[in-house]
């Protein structure tokens, strides 16, 4: 059966974690997917893994994916553009100004190319980690503003949905800022504090915890790709690195004299701002200030929680974000409950009629 | 019945996450645990919670726990040693030399006093927060080299014991150096990072992935609560700082010459390093693993989310953490489900039998 919104081949030329991903997503909708990578080794994983079909003569792919290392992205795009003269190309490069810019230079027809991004990703690569599921719920930015036409990003688009990602459009500039921000700064900080830890005892690294691992996570991540996204976007990051150093020399100088006058404000102004700061995050459990939150206390046990949920669905009212705390050892549950802002009177007062304790919400 | 090594009672002084989870688990474990706040609020929410009894005319406790905001810590440790000639009183404050200097300096018994730090916590204080199981297989740091007696050391490593943690002995001193190093510094630099998302626009920050939430996750902690960890600290932490701010001006200088002689090879180097201090860290990274976790397509449609839960409970399986992810600009949620590892497959298999699909990308 074939329930895609994309009509006709796609080929996929990458065989990567991406372009594996892809090809497994699209090939479980029933579309006729060519896998494509310049490495047999990697291309034959890719096909036994169920990424796609090798490429045939006569193969008339309407859409092709690139999905190879940033630095070989625009040559890559600009070979299939000749290739294929009737194709619509994008790519999944996670920088896009300078892609197109090269495309540009190197006088490519890129009214057939539009650029894309998928926000999704694992520490691991290649084909083998590859999975149909690496895009649902994540964003995907397609690149506009390039005098493409209408029709070609909503053939983008059709991929996005067909992969069950969030489409999200933004020229390639809006684009590039926002993930030096969101992505590509928080790859150098988090670097830079797991070198810190070379000078640690291990003694004093028996002593980590979760704060530690989470915030160092991604400083686990391929040095050979992030050279590339780096360097592909250093301008913007550059400059979010110096704002960064201002803020750590003002924390240092203050710090360095924490009984001067009005040292502990300005220690707790910086600490309530990156409050402020997570507090802006999406969908951020207990941080997002879109919604309200309520705490509901919940007899311990599964049946309680999915008769509170049944009941609030019941009322008719929509959960925004859930959490239930289970704690051992505890008399009660607590369930944590956002709702929009107009429906929590009407909540709380339908919960109470129903007999549930309702705890002070979180500040 | 009573299974716990500690004899005789416990007396918590502040009811807070850590005094309240102390009494949680002393209290499962039959220990009569006495617990005592300032606040005559925050002790019987702890009461009603579970965490211990309130104190009454004859107590006689052997031992003493105080779990007060570090700026609080000495002058409440030598009240309890005056008041409780007997006893011997520990702490669980986050720094240990600046108390012990504050007792001598007040010339308190310091032979009946025994500094120690949990390497456990959670963003939110509270008693409400508090869980039973905060301390299993973390860290709790026994400060020695301060006179006192074998036997001492020996109770607070029963106590470190009955709440399932693990004692490391070391001196405040390095103590403190070590907690710098893989709490303190992080702690600001996840603050600082995360202020930096203040600059940014409602669309960039829509393209927020797990990595930037993992590495400001930390940043949501209470600043009254840091203000005076990072100031008792402070000498240290500053030295880290600094190193981390040389680290980044290297970082800086050759970013912004990325086409430099040399520039590639030393973004390489100094991600290598960073991808060599996470490697650094005991244990794997990621979530908490205690738990197997699994995420759930919902309809985000009142009712979804309950008939799930009620199907989980049919299958008998119990829930230790639920996180339902409002996924922006679909009508998917996804349910982050934690469970014990033990029942995770039969949960995936009963789940996907009855339809439901199960994503796990952001693992």
């Amino acid at each position: 059966m074939n329930d895609s919104r994309i009509s006709g081949q796609v080929r996929i030329v990458g065989a990567g974690l991406l372009g594996a991903s892809i090809g497994l997503a699209l090939r479980s909708k029933g579309v006729d997917t060519i896998v494509h990578d310049a490495s047999p080794g990697a291309l034959s994983l890719a096909i036994d893994y169920g990424a796609g079909r090798a490429a045939a003569a006569g193969d008339a792919p309407g859409l092709i994916v690139v999905a190879v290392p940033p630095d070989q992205t625009a040559t890559v795009v600009a070979q299939e553009l000749g290739s294929f003269p009737d194709a619509l190309v994008t790519d999944v490069a996670s920088v896009k100004g300078l892609p197109l810019a090269e495309l540009r230079a190197a006088d490519a027809d890129i009214s057939r190319y539009v650029g894309s991004h998928p926000l999704a990703g694992r520490e691991r690569g290649g084909a083998i980690s590859a999975r149909a599921d690496l895009f649902v719920g994540r964003p995907w930015v397609i690149a506009t503003g390039n005098g493409e036409s209408t029709r070609s990003v909503g053939v983008i688009e059709d991929l996005v949905l067909d992969l069950d990602a969030i489409p999200v459009l933004m020229t390639a500039e809006e684009h590039d800022r926002s993930v030096a921000l969101v992505s590509h700064v928080p790859q150098v900080i988090a670097t830079i504090l797991a070198k810190q830890l070379s000078a640690g005892s291990e003694r004093a690294l028996s002593l980590t915890g979760q704060g530690l691992r989470d915030t160092t996570r991604i400083a686990a991540s391929d040095p050979q790709l992030w050279i590339q996204i780096l360097a592909a976007n250093s301008p913007t990051v550059v400059d979010i690195l110096r704002s960064f150093r201002d803020d750590l020399d003002r924390f240092i100088s203050t710090l360095d004299q924490p009984a001067a006058q009005g040292a502990r404000r300005a220690i707790a102004e910086m600490l309530a701002a990156g409050n402020d700061g997570v507090a802006r995050l999406p969908g951020k459990h207990g941080q997002d200030r879109r919604f309200s939150r309520l705490v509901v206390m919940v007899d311990d046990t599964p049946g309680e929680l999915a008769r509170l949920l049944a009941e609030i669905g019941d009322a008719g009212i929509n959960l925004e974000d859930l959490r239930l705390e289970h704690s051992p050892g505890t008399l009660v549950g607590l369930a944590e409950i956002s709702v929009l802002p107009e429906v929590e009177a009407a909540l709380v007062s339908e919960l109470e009629s129903r007999g549930w304790r309702i705890a002070e919400a979180w500040k």
